[in-house]
């Protein structure tokens, strides 16, 4: 039978166009469906650069305006991999074009410019998520199906963390090409967008919405030489950025970030205690999920170190990789997003986070830094 | 040589009047000084229990009333292993009466009668200490070294949690015997004063005073029967409590703990970040310190797991203990603090956390929970 | 510029097929090359599935007869995924054809016949190289290049393990579709060709040849019922086998494999114990290489976790890849391994594991057999 | 209620003679019984020496002379703490005194002494038991707990390693304080009666006796400084030994030990797999049992580590510690030792491993050796 094509034009090229891009090539042998992705273009301002990628990833053409790519009549759905500051004008766009929109995390520089996405999409009435990939690690998702299975009970407590080390040196430049997150303006905000976004959205996404909180922000280096200008410059964003706060459903959050953590390299932790169950996983064992259960006999309870690799469905998504033990990698969580969002075309069941999703992320974004700034507890707005 | 006798007058016979007395039983054998320790006289109100403890442990006499014991020409130092709210009383007797004090941690029920008891024993100019005794585990013992031998450079991060799950079943009393942590009268605080008590101990230790904080605490069991009156009464104490907040050294800190965290029997983790190097240590595998070298060779840079039992200098105290790859215990840490205690009376260069040294935990714990009840960021008072 | 087409006919489908499918298709966005890999045919008995397979993963053609494919003009280099009994044969006539071989281990049934494929592909002078694909995880390719640093020092113990537990039940049968490692007939030999032969390939590869050894080898189930007869017949492989012997560096070899070890699914680890530094590998986690450098500072020695994930030179592979602290997958050995060997295609100097090379690890296997049913010390045979 | 006096009269005075004695001054404060051990006296050749340590340990009276010490009419007890070479001759005596004896691993030289051990005591009818201390480590206890439990099922493997480095440099000298263990003269063997016995005594108690085994031993160092003679001379001892064989229950043996491993300090492991659970331990992280639960929710399934700190029945011997999460340390493992050989006193029930159980371990020892020289496979035999 005849798959339908899924025509994707692809907006940008670096770290994020490289995962995304894999994932849509590898999706149709791990995943196959209704669909057939075909990578039809591939967009940049600079020409011989996106020539170059198109080329080494099988993009059918490429353009050099993203304008011209969002009107295309041979493209179906626009994946945004640009700095934040361009997700919003560029998602309008798609949408008034009738485009699935498939965007790079955070969703936008702010609520408001979220909101207007949201407000955009739905309107519009076409397909869209944002991508977080996190969720779909195999331990992570496991870790969300046992949630909804209720096996914790009551939950206590729910902890993140993102640490990295790789801004310690001083004479790091802010902004251009793979520096734009040290640039205020490109990136709206420091580890708190690019870093606390994906903790907050599988917090969402696992324990619910989150009350109200208290935020405290710190930029260790405060100039910076900037790339584009030449010139040292006042550092803008958050170098970290910790807070804690109340969920909906009682239980407490303790989160944080920094770019300035030793010895880290890209340690996404997160734990969550319930009455009868706790979760722990870390970013830097991907393939393992930490499970303390309660009903366990007493005198050999103990936290399990469950290798989530088995290929059946007790494990999500490992059914379709390779044989019990083989780990698969980080870019995997990319395919799988790409072969949920393609199943959620054909049920009509979208795959989230959607843009509607990932707004309450930005809602908690705003309000980490607007307490930051005013020193005290704020709420944080509704969806 | 005959040894100049040390005697001990003990109020209190629970968990830490045990491990006051093994450390002082152990010590003469593993830590030889001019000193030789001698159990002269154990009290507690209950005759009979103490006459038991007294009995088992080779105390050679009991008293009933702790006043009399803190009078008797016969002893040398009280080590006060009571609950929180008798500590300053017993304290300011004892200094009266010329007594060295081995005080049981936190100091006092808050900073004002923690300043009294600082006042006391110096105007007195009797010896005194806090048992703070996780700074003499030799895994945190040689953090501290690794830090004074400036081997961190700028220090960005200090966190550190201490999580425990025994109060979780709501079904669980408040006060009496082994309870007492959980009567707010008793106690003064709940997991602030008993827990974090420890955390900032060793934080401040390692990485000086705080400037200001801000705070949250939540009771989850709001009302639980009290043994002593036998109602179901308000509970007033802490259950799980979280703070961030500034060090003067400009570093941030990131502290939790709870007794709501399933899992975690008694999970008390520090890590500090600094420019050089990182360091992290665990109360559950206590014996051994990570360490992350930032100046080793780039392919083999990542944590060490350093198995502290080193029958060397390298690795403190252990040259007394037994061969390398032989962990020594929880209890050995009172041993070391003994040992520590009686050789700063030798040289006259008194042992830490003394008094003064304890009551800068104290201001600590004050402005959490003047932060926790206002909501604000507070500045911690000055020592 | 144009890439020089290399013209893929692979032999099998199954779990194998795929996972060097997926190398060939991801090696040219990762590790661009002047060749251009061109999937031109599969084949496999069975047309229904070799068509789904094809159709699937991208294959332009498909046979049904191995004889065939192998003679195809369009072909540039035959992929032998189909079960040990057949490897000579189809590599034999594959070299007769001229073809490149990238033969799936083990190399062969037995040494005597994996000689006569050394020869035939020498003789036919084509590019040849065998599937020991761990050799090329950036973890173990690490501890490769430390050896040949001379880190080491002397070597005096190597030691590795292969453990997994998925033929425990006695009610598995012995051959047909995933099951062949069972039947005898097909595999030649239980764990010690499937799981020790990669234990012994990347030993050699690190330590160099082995002189002489002895075995043991025990199978817990005698009688399974065989899916090509219908029949409950003798088991005639090992369900575990366990050797010890000398390098001939003069370190000792430990080696053990077993499928009956409860909660292991694929544990190969190993260790190597050098005068100045050790090393230890892990495939459940496959992304770290445990080092101990005995050249570090004594107070912070020990053994340290490297994440092998850096996006610098420092890793191997690990530059094409992501960013710090982001793993890849057991897959990517594969990727790695094509990526070798169209390098050395393009500069004539192949990448090993060749035949000859893996007729040493075959070598190996006969002495363990030998030694197992003799009972007996058994020297290694010469290459 | 008066206590039974127990009257210990100690030989040695080096390691173990603190380890011993330490447990002995603990026994009566954590394990009350109706025994009072009393410390009577210590012997040693260097009268300086020993009375130092009588001093410092509290021994009421010393002698230099075993001999006269097991003649004396005020000790119940001898404890047999010099090296392997005086056992026999010592027990002999002992016994003949009607001493109980407490005698350091291993039991003898060889078998033949052991069994002439086992005839005087059984004889003599005196207590008696062999210091394997291992057994009585909590997480070591609760292994044989759950094995006796029936909760394993259907053994396949035991493994165990006891790895170190303390022998690497050539330049140490071979006997002498603190080095007879390098002595083959004093030692009687090197690795495998050092350390490979406490992995067979281990091993035996769990999983019942040996049928047959072959072994490999090296000596990397040939020849070293004897600090008795001043002269550079042959070593005697193995430096490494590795053998493999058969359990009486069928299950495979493979044990390992070596003084040459790099990083290991001393890592004696063992792990055992059954059809429906496999344990591990490891002395490096003595508290913990790691557990592998094979009936536990196919999701979830993984290795537990368990803290084997809690204190109720669940954790052996814990409930006469700490509160759970606190570790006790390895000396604690004698302190059981002598409680429950007190307990066997009290009981009629005698505590093991008695001279008689520890027979079964020198036996394998001897046919280690036997096989190492013979390059053969070798029949264990019968106590």
């Amino acid at each position: 039978m005849a798959k339908k094509p899924f025509r994707v034009g692809m907006i940008g090229y670096g770290f994020m166009g490289r995962a995304h891009t894999n994932a849509y090539k590898q999706v149709g042998q791990f995943f196959p469906s209704e669909h057939q992705v075909v990578l039809k273009a591939a967009c940049a301002r600079n020409e011989a650069e996106i020539k170059k990628f198109a080329d080494q990833w099988g993009y059918e053409s490429t353009e050099t305006d993203w304008r011209k790519l969002v009107e295309r009549k041979d493209i179906d759905a626009v994946d945004i991999c640009v700095p934040n500051n361009l997700h919003a004008e560029i998602a309008l766009a798609a949408a008034a074009n009738g485009k699935a929109i498939l965007c790079e995390k955070p969703l936008a520089m702010n609520a408001a410019e979220g909101r207007k996405m949201v407000e955009a999409v739905e309107r519009a009435k076409v397909p869209n998520i944002v991508w977080y990939n996190y969720r779909r690690i195999p331990a992570v998702s496991l870790a969300k199906k046992l949630i909804d299975e209720g096996r914790l009970g009551k939950v206590f407590h729910y902890r993140a963390k993102f640490l990295q080390d790789w801004t310690i040196k001083s004479d790091l430049p802010q902004g251009g090409q793979g520096l734009w997150r040290l640039d205020i303006a490109a990136a709206g905000a420091g580890v708190s967008g690019d870093l606390l976004a994906h903790c907050i959205d599988t917090a969402v996404w696992m324990n619910g919405g989150m009350d109200s909180l208290c935020a405290m922000t710190e930029t260790f280096v405060k100039e910076r030489m900037h790339n584009l200008t030449g010139k040292v410059e006042k550092v803008g964003i958050d170098d970290a950025c910790t807070f804690f706060g109340k969920f909906a459903n009682g239980s407490l959050a303790n989160f944080e970030s920094t770019r300035y953590a030793r010895g880290h390299k890209a340690l996404y932790t997160l734990e969550i205690n319930g009455e009868n169950m706790s979760l722990f996983w870390d970013l830097h064992d991907l393939h393992r999920l930490q499970v303390f259960d309660y009903k366990d006999d007493g005198p050999i309870r103990g936290w399990k170190s469950v290798h989530v690799t088995d290929n059946s469905p007790d494990h999500p998504y490992m059914a379709n990789w390779w044989v019990p033990g083989l780990a698969i990698g980080y870019d995997s969580s990319f395919t799988h997003q790409v072969a949920d969002f393609l199943a959620g075309l054909s049920s009509g069941r979208p795959a989230g986070p959607t843009f509607r999703d990932a707004l309450e992320t930005q809602l908690i974004l705003d309000a980490i830094l607007d307490s930051a700034k005013s020193k005290q507890w704020v709420n944080v707005g509704k969806v």
